[in-house]
């Protein structure tokens, strides 16, 4: 029995939700789940449906990026995910797709903005879209970059993973990550349903007003402050 | 047997047609059922999954919000439900969704315009949009003050609750209320058709004009009217 | 054994086609089935859930909309169903729906423009739209004269209903019908299709082209023509 | 045992595969699948519901549009395949639907702009709409003559099939091909997905730029150059 089979687990259930959740096409999308203490996580295969899939099949890979453990080829876009769980200490999911509503605003390069009590119980901020990359990244080591990319994003606004935990990539699509896989993938389906009214409110107002201040902190704070009342 | 089984499995099956009826993501809901003359409401509890509910579950609350039977903590959105069913004295339940198009129109401000018979056969007016609360509202008992401003927004538009079972509330999101659950729900539902075609009517005419005021009257009465002829 | 079981049965299986092809919210719409020889037709009872139907159920009523047999109320509309068998001699089945799209094209009072060869394979000419009706005519018989208004709109436009199977009732709805209730539930699919992809094709290109003759003529020829080639 | 089998089987799978992926209503679409060493390709029947289709019931037919075994009469659209399979030899199947948002953008006549990398993973240009057809080619022979319509505008454009594997027909709807049917019926879920996303991206960001051309080479390299490294 192989010592990654928790990983591999948590990494197939978590794959499995894309497309329960609407959030894939075919093989568009991939989900990750690490493990901390052994320094690797469990990623798709490449270009492997979803009804194929097994717990079996999710290739183990390092933080570098260097396959562990596997027979198959892991997601192409797997050092994305490398980089990222180097470098951001306390993430312990991330999830890729190219869902339609999310997608749509990475391809218009536009940050999403915070309109309503349903971005705010996630977010205190627009859901921001790092610029495409440059020439010299995207024939560099391209997914390596994506992964710079999105952290230079980060660091540019401000913001912290830990708060924020999703990302549009310009002309690509999201990633979000969390705790642990699920957590992820629940971000991946708030992030879609945020970024379709997000869509709607601009398109029933053009001139429709940002949240105000006391309701992004009152939603979020209810729901991940100090005194948080939502949830058991 | 708790005396209070029959509005836990009242509130319970209302819930459940809120996934099916595809109006929430995950637990972005809430419905309640009241019970008059014991002077109580059972509602979701906050944050648990539609797939883990049991009747059961269902949290007993009094129309001050103090819960009064129950081990699990009561949606968030409680003294919203407490506020409306203290003062609005012929309503049985109350549901709370993100439902997509109704949110969007909230995170607009607009009110729903009148477009067609569709919406005539529930309202003779306008969906109302409350505006945004004040940020004092929003820092002292945000979800109290909720209640409070959608019976503000009622009063300031000589609407009535018995006529009226919908509302949005600005940046926020729709409430909907009935005799009992299960109309509160249904209320929901027609709510985001509604709010959809409404939508999609303004983008295929900016200018289309509002519904005629003897086409109003006819739908709204034949469906409650004295002499209505709607139904068996 | 009734009589009119025949169309009790055609009626019933058009009305829960509705629901299974999404062109109904709970109890939107209805479906009748003619029997010519016997001067009569079978629609659905007035707001039963359609998991509530059975054949049984559907009322039996005659050209002038007096009910001939059954327990319930038929449908609010069952004077505009009568009106268009009594003058519309071979129609055998007629659809009422509020489906999204095309109630949405009735509320903005505008025709369906046909910019494609989908339209065009069951209608030469744009779908029409009756302009709303009279304050007379909405408080005199107001479903019996929504069929009037249907045939009013096609006797100004010059359309045969033998050729155009589907019209909106500005601010209202769409009506279809056909040979069969079968061939009329067809025709409502077709239209909340039709109606939807004109609305995108005017999204994404608002100078787009009506569909050109030559092209109108052999789609609609070589499915409905004396050299028809398409289908068994 | 037909020695055609194995091409009826093939077409058979694919085109039950249509509604599954939401691509049609009714019999809006249909698929082939060719033998190339037989000179012949299966393709489904005119008219009939993909519920009564069997394999058995693919008609085969040559690459001169000549029915060389079945009873029942070949999809009118049969001719634009055998043109397409008798001037593009490394063609294996063929789809053509009239799926709700590539059908849009072929009604307004334009082509999909490239906007991200969900379109470059397919393409390194924008999708082509060929133009509508002269009068006289429609009043020709008009299946045949659609085949054309297609080649011409590939050689306008000096695209090549291998390359583009899916075109939209100015006015009508959308065609994609492949190495085999099942690829061609990818391709029309792919073409689908990409032409919603872009008229989404449009409404968000109207000044939306193009993909810039590092990104367009390399997630189509990624996916098909000699150094490909997506799949397994």
């Amino acid at each position: 029995m192989s010592k990654y089979q928790h990983i591999q687990q948590e990494a197939y259930e978590a794959n499995m939700q894309l497309p329960k959740l609407g959030l894939v096409l075919f093989t568009f999308g991939n989900v990750s789940a690490a493990d901390r203490s052994l320094g690797v996580f469990a990623i798709k295969p490449s270009g492997v449906a979803y009804e194929d899939l097994t717990p079996g099949k999710m290739v183990i890979v390092d933080f570098e990026g260097k396959t562990v453990e596997g027979d198959l080829r892991p997601s192409s876009d797997t050092l994305t995910h490398a980089v990222l769980y180097k470098h951001w200490e306390k993430i312990g999911g991330i999830v890729h797709t190219h869902s339609t509503y999310a997608t749509s605003w990475a391809q218009s390069q536009r940050d999403i903005p915070i309109f309503g009590t349903t971005h705010a119980d996630y977010n205190t901020v627009d859901i921001p879209c790092a610029p495409p990359m440059s020439d010299e990244m995207i024939q560099g080591n391209y997914e390596h970059e994506t992964g710079f990319q999105i952290m230079n994003c980060f660091a540019a606004k401000g913001l912290s993973y830990e708060e924020v935990e999703m990302v549009l990539v310009g002309n690509h699509a999201p990633f979000t990550w969390g705790k642990n896989a699920a957590k992820a993938v629940h971000n991946s389906a708030v992030l879609e349903q945020v970024a379709q009214m997000a869509l709607l409110t601009e398109q029933i107002n053009p001139k429709a007003p940002r949240l105000k201040d006391a309701l992004i902190r009152k939603h979020y704070e209810r729901k991940h402050g100090p005194d948080s009342y939502y949830g058991q």
